[in-house]
């Protein structure tokens, strides 16, 4: 194992359920200073997990070990935090409850402070369902978090995006081996199904058009389907996806006792400095959004990554360009 | 039965498959003129038939009956003409054959002029995937086709626009009673499965941004989703829905033995005056495409149909706007 543990104990979900023993399994990278000011957190994203983060950090990168200490938190569902795949019963599997962005950010403020004694918070940072945990820090805690760097995602699930994670649930559970997550062998065709409704929604048109695909190294269109995609999707839990995507459907940083469902005015009270950084041809987190979003936050500049990766954009650096973007942008948020 | 039948006999298939006692099924309004040049022809529309297409008809219209001669041709498929519903055996069902734009195009030449002895057409019009058989009829017959006007549509199906149908495809089949089409009863949760992806790609962002759902009736996106999507793909045969995806996802006006696949030859052979609008959010034929196309066209002009309609801005109507927009267009188209 390359990570660590957090016991939470018994946790209350904002949905009244109670999680037993629950915990979050986090990876950190660098030391805290005496002064504890030079931390970062760095959330996973939808089915990922920190080791699928670690491409931003490194010597000479914004995130330098060297500088800060980063914190990356594994999301509820994403099979190392409390999972359906590995919860106590009865919460385990089919029977897993409904886990929003403010459980997941309200848990990892107790990993920060309680185990760490962190009061200050140099960054958050996050890709996607990162980018949502990014805007629900910095709504929650406002006095803590300096900086955020949301990119590709939004502060609140938009009602397209929703109904495109609909055709990725519907997908998945039309394979009767699904099972309503109590399935004996991973829902195979299910997966495979999920994984092709996805594919076109992760890259843009412009990506398929200029046959990107193929200079990641595959033969046809159909072998990147299947090599990429649907391999992707069979590395998953069924359970742990079907978990994730709830979070991501119910995402609102406003749906809470702070805000009770004031969208601007959760906006408007992140007060930390921010690069907010869609993709310029993400087609389910559209920079639209985030242009709104930005109109409403005091001290945030409004950044599209110039590209035509789509969504994946901010995929693990698969298109470098991209990657040194982003990189570029957090120095600069980070040296303001 | 409002419409009339052309009986094909055996026709060979583009890819070598005899289809045994053929059909067109299609529809007239108008009347011929004596100099048989007023006739117009405007194919269906993936998963659509005749009654669909009536919208852009009538008295006062671009397309009115008392100038025009208007056939409209059910596509091959669509559960009028031949499809895996109605074909003879052992060509019903399971064993249908792929149909391309071509074998539709050459058999609606056929009808056209083998029953109503019509040499030169005045336009050729239609919506999505009737929009590319528009383009086929062009590329096929330029000394015929006097104007096109497709809408919604291309020539060619892009890779992007493939792997979207790949994810309608998957979530259908992914219900075991799918049975690959050899069902007992509708493979209905495969049907409300691939209603749900289709839901995300029928429409903009922009569209459910501004709750344009709500607009049309429903109480919530829920309903929407059920209501109309549901609704929609639960009212046709899945068998027929699979084989006119086959027919979407193989097109290609340059796929013959005219062009050999040289997809700008077949392109500059369209010498039609033409007026190719996209709607300027469509996200599975995105106007790019269209712009490209244009530019290879002789005598085209591309005019986008500013709508948050998405794929939808040629849709029956639906939208007002848009409609008088594409009406509008094929008045001015037709008076060139």
């Amino acid at each position: 194992m390359d990570y660590e543990t957090f016991e939470l104990g018994d946790i209350t979900l904002q949905s009244g359920t109670t999680l037993p023993s629950a915990q979050l399994a986090y990876k950190t990278f660098g030391t805290l200073n005496a002064a504890k000011n030079n931390a970062i957190v760095y959330p996973t994203w939808y089915s990922g997990q920190h080791t699928e983060n670690e491409w931003l950090i490194g010597a000479g990168k914004a995130l330098d070990p060297e500088k800060y200490f980063i914190i990356i938190p594994n999301m509820f569902g994403n099979g190392l935090s409390t999972s359906p795949s590995n919860a106590k019963a009865p919460r385990e599997r089919g029977n897993f409850p409904g886990i929003t962005l403010y459980d997941n950010v309200r848990q990892q403020h107790r990993l920060v402070t309680e185990r760490f004694g962190i009061e200050t918070l140099a960054l958050v940072v996050g890709w996607s369902m990162g980018a949502q945990q990014t805007y629900q820090w910095a709504a929650l805690y406002p006095e803590m978090v300096q900086r955020i760097a949301p990119f590709c995602g939004s502060a609140k699930t938009s009602r397209h995006n929703f109904v495109f994670l609909e055709g990725v649930r519907a997908a998945l559970t039309t394979d009767a081996a699904w099972a309503g997550g109590w399935y004996q062998a991973p829902p195979e065709k299910g997966l495979r199904a999920m994984a092709r409704v996805y594919a076109g929604w992760g890259f843009s048109q412009a990506f398929y058009r200029q046959k990107l695909d193929l200079s990641l190294g595959f033969a046809s269109l159909e072998d990147f389907l299947v090599g990429f995609w649907e391999n992707l999707f069979l590395s998953r839990d069924a359970g742990n996806l079907m978990a994730m995507l709830w979070t991501w459907q119910n995402g609102d940083i406003s749906a809470n006792e702070l805000y009770h469902g004031d969208f601007e005015r959760a906006l408007g009270a992140i007060s930390a400095k921010a690069i907010v950084m869609p993709g310029q041809t993400d087609l389910y987190f559209p920079p639209e959004d985030n242009e709104y979003e930005v109109a409403h936050m005091p001290n945030a500049e409004f950044r599209p990554i110039p590209s035509v990766w789509g969504h994946c954009a901010g995929c693990m650096g698969i298109n470098p360009a991209d990657g040194k973007f982003i990189d570029d942008a957090l120095k600069e948020l980070l040296a303001r």
